[in-house]
């Protein structure tokens, strides 16, 4: 089903998310919030800095009568007022100095000559065109120089920001603030329910023949992971079709969240609640482990460090691993996986330790030992488990599963 | 200048690309290839599942006459033929079961039923609907069960591919060596130049009025980089005019690479040609300094391993940072910074070490080390040099600049 949500369409404008060299973050941003927010976005448009093409563009959208049009990029000193150019035209509103976006833009431009030492008015006079917005549009206060614009036609609100993802981030912020003031936004819930360990099919058979006719259900499937999303409005009967198909999903082992959180957030949250500490020792995924267990802010509370041991010496100089053992078994086995888990979490005095070795690829495999082949230990207690996988893809590929794979090994663990 | 080069558009139809669920690959796949063969992409829709929508999406890419047009998504069974069907409606060309599509969907549904165990007739009979094409298309062999569709229209070659990323990558490749076979890519050349340690407008004044109407000419910002892309044709007086640029830019002392390689790429090969081995010792970067150095395959050759330091326990057994030091200066400062790289180079036998120690919040920021604090070291032969800098933005940005800044001062260390 598809809600009956407030109707979106991005239009982005920009050469460099064309060919490949900048990889696009705006309409991320505005897609996932959006959606989170209960509104449906039903397409987006990236096209070229060229007035024809942007102009194409907006009739395009504007012809699908959207709730709400997000532009973003084309406005700013290098982009000769592109966006407000082509709005005016498209909307018929010829551009004017709007003195509220003039005084907007003397402020922003005053900020950037001290900071940079420069003429205050120069830099006001190369920004000027940038209060030039279409007749009966309202500036939004710039993160950066260049205000923003927003305007109705018709139905649709339309909302152009600059381009440059911090400017765009923060300026988006106040535009779905005032958005949700407004009211624009339906009452609507969105459910995760995460699983580990089973494939997209079994996840398919949970939910069976289920009704979900007022659901909206995606099914997204990454490094192992399957996860199912829910997304639906608060009225009585659809809550209990949501209900009925959570409960269904929980009923199997392999599911591991149902409140959204990720396997990294259980993982902290776990360890923080038992007071533990936490020392990871990898080899063939390099410092992902620890980049990945660190990423979260105040990870410090648990996390003491790692060692990366790429090369064997390194794995007997600071992780006592007994050279002996590798010479017998080899970089890549499960003793050693479990003398690496053993020796960090010794040497740094952790309470838990993980351990990660394995071939990346795209050399070093074997017959036995081939590309993907890791072994993953976690040594908590008294206890060391030791798991062995071969994950498939190429070397990046390889890597990030197998940080997916250590940090459930550890959740299984720390569940107990 | 656009370059008169062939102009393409891609329409990508998936709900799961507009919700934030999944980040899109197939259009940023083929709007690099595209554009590094020498093809423009104009623009790029990504429209939800929906026929209307779709439909209209098509309407709008074929209006600009593109040359090719690729359309990623709505093929294979839980699609429904979406795309298949809107083709033949927007080209008036009824769908029909296609003889050679026929034989590619009994031949993938047998590999598919053997592999899972299934009736290969009943197989089959699902993915049958996956033989109607728009009358007078010509099938692409799938990559999974589904082939692919290519039709021409006045001047435009349409490309209807799955949109299962590796069937897309897969059947693309395919895609991409039949348009080079038929000239349909201009011969280009693409030049990069990439600076540290200025900013754009300075870049910009490198080039200052060097004429470039002939050249397709970018400028990109990030992690502290500036980077100058070229684009342009091979006749003579087109290649003066990217040389005479190329030539302008190279003579100052922020380039660091003229040949489009890397800062990582840079490192890695002087290490390789210097026969020289590199250890690194981690805080707030928590690893990423290591995966970043790992991510390289064969960065065995010179990569010996790493210390992620998070707790000051850490710092002190695993890098001989003396306790008084971290009493004294604090973990992030310039004494422990030295004394880090220091260590892990001792303890790991290497030649060169990086040492990274900084304040990647959000919180743990002082008014004498705010959030953004970072120092670096690099030791090598008897020689240890320490950077301080303030990187802006949150602990994401903050850190990856951290990653990147080490990356350039371990660059600056070994060229001398």
């Amino acid at each position: 089903v598809t809600l009956a949500a407030p109707h979106a369409i991005v239009v982005l404008s920009g050469n460099e998310l064309l060919d490949g060299r900048t990889r696009d973050v705006n309409g991320a941003l505005v897609s996932r919030d959006l959606s989170a927010r209960g509104a449906q976005v039903a397409e987006v448009v990236t096209v070229a800095d060229d007035p024809q093409l942007l102009g194409a563009a907006l009739r395009h959208a504007l012809a699908a009568a959207p709730e709400l049009l997000v532009v973003g990029g084309g406005l700013g000193t290098t982009h000769d007022d592109l966006t407000a150019r082509c709005l005016a035209d498209v909307l018929g509103a010829p551009l004017r100095e709007h003195p509220g976006a003039l005084a907007m833009v003397r402020e922003a431009a005053a900020r950037v000559a001290q900071r940079r030492h420069l003429d205050a008015d120069e830099v006001f006079d190369l920004a000027r065109r940038q209060a030039l917005l279409p007749s009966g549009a309202e500036p939004l206060a710039p993160a950066g120089v260049a205000p923003g614009i927003l305007v109705r036609t018709g139905s649709t609100r339309i909302v152009a920001l600059p381009g440059v993802p911090f400017e765009f981030a923060a300026m988006w912020d106040v535009v779905a603030w005032r958005l949700e003031e407004e009211g624009f936004f339906p009452p609507v819930t969105r459910r995760v329910v995460r699983t580990w360990g089973i494939g997209e099919p079994q996840v398919a058979r949970l939910i069976g023949d289920l009704p979900h006719d007022l659901l909206e259900l995606g099914i997204t499937v990454g490094e192992g992971e399957v996860t199912v999303h829910l997304r639906h409005r608060r009225e009585e009967d659809v809550v209990a079709q949501a209900d009925a198909i959570v409960e269904a999903l929980v009923e199997s082992p392999y599911v591991f969240s149902r409140d959204g959180r990720s396997v990294d957030e259980i993982v902290a949250d776990r360890l923080r609640a038992r007071g533990a500490t936490l020392a990871v020792a990898e080899s063939c995924t390099g410092g992902l482990v620890a980049a990945r267990l660190t990423a979260l802010p105040g990870s410090s509370d648990y996390f003491v460090g790692g060692v990366v041991s790429y090369a064997n010496q390194a794995k007997i100089e600071l992780l006592d691993v007994p050279p002996g053992m590798l010479a017998q078994y080899g970089a890549v086995s499960e003793p050693v996986a479990a003398a690496m888990a053993e020796g960090v979490r010794s040497s740094l005095g952790a309470d838990c330790a993980l351990a990660v070795t394995g071939v990346a690829g795209p050399s070093g495999g074997s017959a036995d030992k081939p590309v993907g082949r890791v072994f993953t230990a976690c040594a908590c207690g008294d206890h060391t488990e030791v798991r062995a996988a071969t994950y498939p893809g190429d070397r990046d590929a390889v890597r990030r599963a197998a940080v997916t794979g250590a940090l459930h090994l550890l959740r299984e663990v720390i569940a107990t």
